[in-house]
C-alpha cells in the first residue's frame, strides 16, 4: 500500500514528529511504501493564490479561483508545488494528517495544503462530491496532539464534543471529497503528561495504524447520496446517522444519533 | 467606535471585496473609525514559526510555540508584523472577520493571522480564556460568502448545519478568547445569485451593522464558567444552550438544546 503522511510541525523534536516517525517506521516494517509531505521543512507556503496560475489564466482580469483552478487543471499547467503534491496524493492509497490542534482546527501550514492541492477539477468537479468525490477508494485519518484533557471534548466539555470539532475537516475536506475517513487517533495534551503515557501514545498509534491497514477499525460514517432529496437535505424519512447532523422531519434527537453512529472516538 | 476588519480574499473586485467595502462605507459614514488588514494585500505570512521570536528565544533548541509566545510577549520581542496587527486589535472595540467559506472553514491566510496574532501571553494566558479571555468587552462577527445554497447548512443538510461548521471559529477562536460573538452574517453563494440578490445582501449587511452596533441582535451564548465543574464539563445540572454542546445528564436532547439557542441564523 501507499501512504503519503501531510504533516505539519515546524519541530522535529516535538511530540508530534515522534507519532509521525512511529508511523513511517511501523508502515516500512509492515511493507508499505511510506511519503512524507513535511510542510514546515518544505516551506510550503499556504496563501492560495493567483501564483498557482502561471500566465495561461481563464481570465487574466478577475481572479476566480475556482475557475482558475479548473482551468489549470484541464490545461495541466498548474504550478510545480501543487503538482508535486497532487502526484504524490494520486499514487496514495491512504493519507495521514499528523498536525497539532491550533484554535480547533489545522495548522494554516496545513489549510493552505488543502486549499491548494483539493483544486477544483483535481478534487472535486459538479457532481463528484461526497460519494461521488475523485478520492474514492482512498482512506484518510487525522492524527492529532491537543493542548487540553479529552474531557474538555466531550459533547458537555467547554470545547465541544471532538467530532463536532472535527466536522469541517472530516466531513468538509475528506467526505467530501470521496475518501473513506477513519476515527482520528488523538494523543491528548502529550506535553502535560508522563514519559509513560507518551510511549503508550505511541504504541497506541502503531497499533491503529495496523487495525486500519487491516481493516479493523469502522470508518465514519456519511450518508449515500440516495439518502439525500434534490435540496441535498436528509430525505424526511431518513434518520442521520453521522453524529452530526440530525433530521427533525424524523423526530429524531441528536443525541440519539450521536449515540447510535461511529462519530464516538 | 474602532473598528477592525480583517480581509481575506485576493480579487479586490470580488463579492467578498464589496462586502468590506460596503461596511467601511457604512461604518464611517456612522462616524466610527475603521482599520482594515487586507491580507492579502499586505502578503501576510500565514505559517506561524520560530520567526516570530527572534533572537531573544525562552529555548533557542526547542521550539514550544505557547512558551515562546508567551516569552517574546513578556520581553516585547514579538515580530513586527505580529505587533501590528495585535494593537490593531487591542485598539479594536468590533472586529470583523470577512471571508469566503474554504473548507468549510477560513483560508489559510485568515488561519495563520489566527495562529500569530492570538499568541499566548496576548490572546490567552493560564485562567484566562473564555469568559475570562483577554479580549472580554470586546465584540466580533463573520461575515462569509459561500459556494452553495444555505439549505445545505441546515442540520440534515449534506454540509451539516452552519452553526456547527462555525463552532470551532465562533467558540473557539472567539469565545476561547473573550469576545462578545454575534451570529455570523452569510451572503449565499453570491457567484450565482441576481445582481438584484447581490444588492440586497450588501444593503442586509449594513443593516446588520447598524443592529450589532446599536445592539439589536443577540450575541450567541456561550455558557459561563459557574455552568462548568472543575473538569471543565457542563454540571449535572446546567442544560447546555449554546446550540453545539449538549448534555446527556440532563436527559436534554440536542435538538431540543438547539431549538431553544440563539445559535440559529
Amino acid at each position: 500500500m501507499k501512504v503519503l503522511i501531510v504533516f505539519a510541525h515546524p519541530e522535529p523534536k516535538s511530540f508530534s514528529a515522534a507519532l509521525k516517525d512511529i508511523a513511517v517506521k511501523k508502515l516500512e516494517s509492515l511493507g508499505h511504501e511510506v511519503n512524507v509531505s513535511d510542510l514546515y521543512k518544505m516551506a510550503w507556503s499556504p496563501a492560495l493564490s493567483e501564483k498557482d496560475f502561471g500566465e495561461d489564466r481563464a481570465n487574466p482580469e478577475y481572479l476566480d479561483l475556482s475557475a482558475e483552478q479548473e482551468n489549470a487543471h484541464a490545461k495541466g499547467s498548474i504550478c510545480d508545488a501543487v503538482r508535486l503534491e497532487q502526484a504524490k496524493l494520486s499514487e496514495a492509497d491512504l493519507v495521514l494528517f499528523h498536525f497539532p490542534v491550533w484554535w480547533f482546527s489545522m495548522p494554516a501550514i496545513l489549510k493552505g495544503w488543502v486549499d491548494r492541492v483539493f483544486s477544483r477539477g483535481y478534487a472535486y468537479s459538479t457532481g463528484k462530491k461526497y460519494e461521488t468525490g475523485h478520492f474514492k477508494g482512498k482512506k484518510a485519518m487525522l492524527c492529532i496532539t491537543t493542548g487540553t484533557a479529552s474531557t474538555l471534548y466531550e459533547p458537555n466539555g467547554i470545547d465541544g464534543d471532538l467530532m463536532h470539532v472535527l466536522w469541517p475537516i472530516h466531513n468538509g475536506m475528506l467526505g467530501y471529497t470521496g475518501f473513506t475517513v477513519y476515527p482520528p487517533y488523538a494523543a491528548w495534551m502529550p506535553a502535560r503528561v508522563s514519559e509513560e503515557d507518551r510511549a503508550q501514545y505511541l504504541e497506541g498509534y502503531g497499533n491503529r495504524l495496523q487495525d486500519v491497514l487491516n481493516e479493523n477499525v469502522e470508518p465514519l460514517f456519511f450518508h449515500p447520496w440516495s439518502d439525500y432529496d434534490q435540496t441535498q437535505r436528509l430525505k424526511p424519512e431518513v434518520k442521520a446517522k453521522s453524529g452530526v447532523q440530525w433530521n427533525p422531519a424524523v423526530g429524531q434527537s441528536f443525541e440519539e444519533a450521536a449515540q447510535e453512529s461511529s462519530m464516538k472516538v
